[in-house]
């Protein structure tokens, strides 16, 4: 049978919800990777897994195939026990900046490989790479020696981790088909499986500045992300945690350094310290790391931030730089006094994203100083005329779209309404 | 916003169920027409559309935007009222042949646009094609010139009309996006309605050897072409009719034209010649033609013959010439006694396209002699050893895997048991 006829047979299979076989999923995945699949036929197939589902059996084995579409890594060289973390993506989620180095301070190695932000959530590389001189691009020896030599390394992923992936994301992309779980659950799960990480803590983000916005489905994504890592021998847990107020009070790229840097010196928003100091507890006891340290110690003695200068200088970077600042700036003010009740995740996070944070398509570039800095948070009190936020951009060209964003973005309560905010962690999920 | 982003909302809203906007419309056939909009967006929008469904509405305004992707024929230059019929293909399914010179002779014109086959069902213009020196492709003028000339033209459509389905068609082909109604109405109704001809008669063929194996998903797909038509000018009338037994004797191209001679020749066999003039009689009707000519009588004093020789030799051909045969033979014997309950069209189909009487994929060639001779058909009696099939190819090699697809084409009865096969006109759909 001819490559074509192969593949328009597991596109109808999957249409006609057919379960697709062990072999029809192996030689999709790597006859698309190798070219002889083309993409309007990968394309259609997503779109039937989208809207038909994927059973656990078949998900299994399409995150198989794309981990063995390309390399695996190895960390026996090291003596300490690895540890990752991955979240789903969020509007001022910067956890990952003092998150890493503070589990290294702890006893853990954290092999972080991350990605740049696409549409309003911001990505890891893009607000490390505010720092001037630091690099996301290491090689495999590279990524070894910063992680011997620091304990913790973020970086891009190489093209020879699950290529797969790299091209079906870049599909799914443009072809309106990214939010479907089984692929969104194989395209995490592959690249952290084929990261040879020994212990994963997932952040499964809801509320409206989330992917699942959905807390059902966001339980259902975190559900089937465990136990693809357990069944690939990796100790997974999830959380699924809130993202309908932003986290902390900042979105942008350098202006969420400085608040990880404030972060790493002991203070911080609160939220944004919470849940790092979760996640870390979660990441020491998933890789079984038996701590003499204690997160909130390390914070507050300094352990974790000497991880933190040393790895960002590894990677070229300057830890004593000044942050790139935003040309122009431009304050909103509250209209009325009362309690916030209200601050929407997505709204803030499309600001951002137009005030030139994030991109709209994959390769743009993003500007390292703009973003938006928070004043005011759900809970506490305002006076008409008092700072909401603060804009920034080095192009006063795109306050007026960035505004508009944040039209109905805080509500303002004099009536005791009661303050809409999902808990931080609404639910753990082991296997 | 950029059309890169058009094309994900208009994918998104389709995967969501919600109904496109005639602008989405029109912007999304004309922009993947000009190719502003990609392949691969475009086959997982046609995915979400199998999936999901459209309604009549969007339906209408799909086949109009496909439509207004290239010219409209205008025939106003004729003295006579136009009248094409479309058959969604079967096996043996030759009527065309005998049909367009036979309404010609009954006072009608006939503007036949044809296609080539693909898979299990053969193609008007692969069956002329076997006729020495007729040509397929003609240019607008020289078809009006036909068309006054002998009443009817049968030739491909120029790359002028309806481009939009010819690249949706190549598309769906290789994407499984072809079983979805909506997409299979637009294709057929946007090519007849761009024909111009001002009545329609459809021959929606159901049963195993048909597109529409269920008929109910027929009567449903010539009830939306017969809407479609009607709403742009088109007097349109449907016949749901019988694909579950082969059409005729012959199913192979020379073959084909073979059996059509003996229609014309007031011959031929019973099916053949009745779903002829009964398709003959609608087109008539549907076109206004108060004729004083009947069909059956124009078959039989060889009024129609004259036109069919007429027009072949316009179109280069030679209508005395030895038509040509395969250069290898094969019989296939019965190998009970009793009587022939069943005939699998799709069976008989598939074995003339593996002797090379079909293709696989748009533009291979197809040998003009292949295909299989019926000496038997259902309700008839049959002695073990007697000849059931006759195969034909130049490729002798071709014989095991034609013989194959025939092993459970045939069943023979000796204790009474029913004949399974379908009334030839299952049901008439107006509007």
């Amino acid at each position: 049978m001819s490559e074509l006829f192969a593949a328009v047979e597991i596109i109808t299979a999957k249409r006609e919800k057919i379960e697709l076989s062990d072999q029809q999923i192996d030689w999709v995945v790597d006859a698309y990777t190798r070219g002889a699949v083309a993409d309007e036929q990968m394309s259609s197939l997503l779109m039937a897994i989208l809207l038909n589902g994927m059973s656990m059996k078949e998900i299994v084995r399409w995150t198989d195939a794309m981990i063995n579409s390309g390399e695996r890594m190895n960390w026996s060289a090291l003596d300490r026990p690895t540890a990752d973390k991955h979240s789903t993506g969020g509007v001022g989620d910067k956890i990952t900046l003092p998150l890493a180095p503070l589990v290294a301070a702890c006893g853990g190695a954290v092999p972080q490989l991350s990605g740049r932000g696409l549409g309003h959530t911001g990505g890891t590389l893009d607000k490390l790479e505010s720092i001037p001189g630091w690099r996301a691009s290491l090689t495999n020896a590279e990524m070894l020696a910063v992680l011997k030599d620091c304990g913790a390394v973020i970086c891009a992923a190489g093209s020879g981790l699950a290529p797969a992936d790299k091209k079906l994301y870049a599909l799914r992309d443009v072809t309106g088909t990214v939010p479907a779980i089984p692929l969104i659950a194989s395209s995490i799960m592959s690249k952290k499986i084929a990261e040879g990480t020994g212990a994963l803590v997932l952040d499964v983000k809801t509320g409206n500045g989330a992917f699942m916005s959905d807390p059902l489905k966001a339980r259902e994504l975190a559900q089937i992300m465990v136990e693809l890592g357990e069944r690939a021998g990796v100790t997974t847990r999830a959380l699924v945690t809130a993202m309908d107020v932003p986290l902390g009070l900042t979105a942008g790229n350098a202006l969420e350094v400085r608040e990880s840097l404030e972060v790493l010196s002991g203070g911080g928003p609160a939220d944004v310290v919470e849940l790092t100091l979760i996640l870390a507890q979660e990441m020491l006891e998933a890789a079984g790391v038996k701590s003499t340290i204690n997160p909130a110690d390390a914070l507050k003695n300094g352990a974790a931030m000497d991880v933190w200068r040393r790895m960002i200088k590894a990677q070229g970077g300057d830890p004593d730089a000044n942050l790139p600042t935003a040309k122009e700036n431009y304050q909103v003010l509250a209209t009325e006094s009362g309690q916030i009740t209200e601050m929407n995740a997505l709204a803030v996070g499309i600001s951002a994203w137009r005030l030139g944070a994030g991109r709209s398509k994959q390769g743009e570039s993003v500007q390292a100083g703009a973003g938006i800095e928070i004043h005011a948070k759900p809970g506490q009190m305002i006076q008409a005329g008092q700072p909401l936020f603060t804009l920034h951009t080095d192009e006063p060209e795109r306050f007026e779209r960035a505004i508009e964003a944040l039209a109905d973005c805080v509500h303002i309560s004099n009536s005791g309404e009661k303050i809409t905010q999902l808990p931080l962690i609404l639910e753990k999920i082991t296997r």
